[in-house]
């Protein structure tokens, strides 16, 4: 790798922050929020595909293997598609946005406990269950942001907010 | 266009429905309700993407069609993956599959609201708001079909196993 | 099925043609062939994705299926990105064009000739590599179609200007 | 965000090649260089997409964008793809690598050039092209890589070293 390079990339680890500041309709709270589930989605996605491939390349344990093939492909599927929705702030409305958040925290969920069960044997689903298990943090986490914050907009002064969830 | 392609075509449309009937779990009556549901979600993919660039394509009405351009390419994704999701009908869990079904529902019927409003002013948009809308139909069909049929599996003592699918 | 739905479909089926159609820079040659291929490309996209989940559902032959799954997963992957920059024609450079059609004429060549090696044994096998040809075949026929008619856009003056189509 | 979960994530950000190097058929060497390139992949495939959501948002520059956000989408596409069968690098046959690699750099480069010329008047364009430009000359190199260990891996000895592409 030729020099200055690994030092660039570092730097620009961080610029899925700067790019969500750079958003004409930007708000800098929530940006550092998203940029942080943005780098698990997006790591989670890759580590899934990453899992399925090792899987498969196991040269004895196929057929203990199969569910967490697809596990792993479902998985990647729906954390690339979750990005992108949380990516595209500007219109996506709440409700979408809570309902594949839903999708995806299922999706980390099952694939992290499937991979658990093949840990003790395989580096692949060990370090891919972890992947998950952060991905899944890191959505709930966003998911409870984002209702707490549209509970704020949208209530009345009246209304309590120690009754908001 | 060769001689033979066009009728080869209108024959290969009916493979995905061959497809899923070829796989070694496959149950012929819900092959059907998938194969609907997955030409659905193939084509309303396609068609969001398209009335996306076409939106993007029009000269003089683009501030109006900000939003529309952002739902169309939150259902393409959506679309996309939840038809992923469906093929892997082996081991992907019902739980899963129901909250992916529940976020392509809403990610369709958002989408068909926004289009519509410019049903009047763009074939597109009026071409595209009735593609979400039968999607959205199938994948709610699709969505009663599997929440009943694992009620049927789940069903408690007192009913018969013998009338279970 | 709700009565009018199936008939609904297959209307629906042509919508592909006509949203390209409704684009405002549409040309009325060109939507035809692009129509065909995005059709394949959405159909091998989801045959692929069925035939590997359908792969590692096999319960005798998986290790002989290794290679075909990867196959499978990679087509359908080439062949959805392929499908959405041709829907992007408003402004996507033909030399892009050009090098992702190539790209999956190779991956549709690659899947088929690994479908076909076990086409005697699985039914989804034999049913995915005719998928992948006609893919293969739309995709080869739509890269001749661009490259003579970005040929004739940019020929000399000597050359007869009523032959270009 | 909880304590520690910085650390964890910036640790966690290399497990990428840590999951690469716990493949049945890992090499060490090659495991650093896809690592990198797909880093750079993910990265630049947010980064693109986030790109065209906030030029969709620019108040009144939007006729000016319409062209970068056709290549944004584009290149967010192209390079997903990529980084998958990267990825899968078990069975993916070298010469679909290279091709679809080819595909991504000129996707890369094709918006970087459009970006750059945006890059005066807005953030989100000059740091999107930064990292198209960096995952070109990523994507570049991993081809570069390839394409020497084929001509080693196939080369008989009698073929003079210097004669290789």
């Amino acid at each position: 790798m030729e020099a200055g390079a690994e030092l660039r990339y570092t730097h620009r680890m961080k610029t899925i922050e700067l790019m969500l500041r750079s958003h004409p309709h930007a708000d800098t709270q929530r940006s550092s929020d998203y940029a942080e589930a943005l780098k698990a989605l997006a790591t989670c996605a890759e580590m899934c595909t990453a899992c399925a491939d090792a899987c498969l390349a196991e040269p004895e344990h196929l057929e203990h293997l199969r569910r967490c093939i697809t596990t792993d492909l479902d998985c990647a599927d729906v954390c690339h598609t979750t990005a992108r929705l949380l990516i595209r702030f500007t219109d996506t409305p709440h409700e979408l946005v809570h309902a594949q958040l839903h999708a995806c925290i299922l999706a980390c969920q099952i694939c992290a406990d499937e991979c658990e069960r093949h840990a003790d044997h395989h580096d692949h689903c060990r370090i891919n269950a972890e992947s998950c298990r952060y991905c899944q943090e890191r959505c709930n986490f966003l998911l409870g942001e984002i209702s707490s914050s549209v509970t704020a907009e949208t209530s009345s002064p009246e209304e309590s907010p120690t009754m908001s969830p």
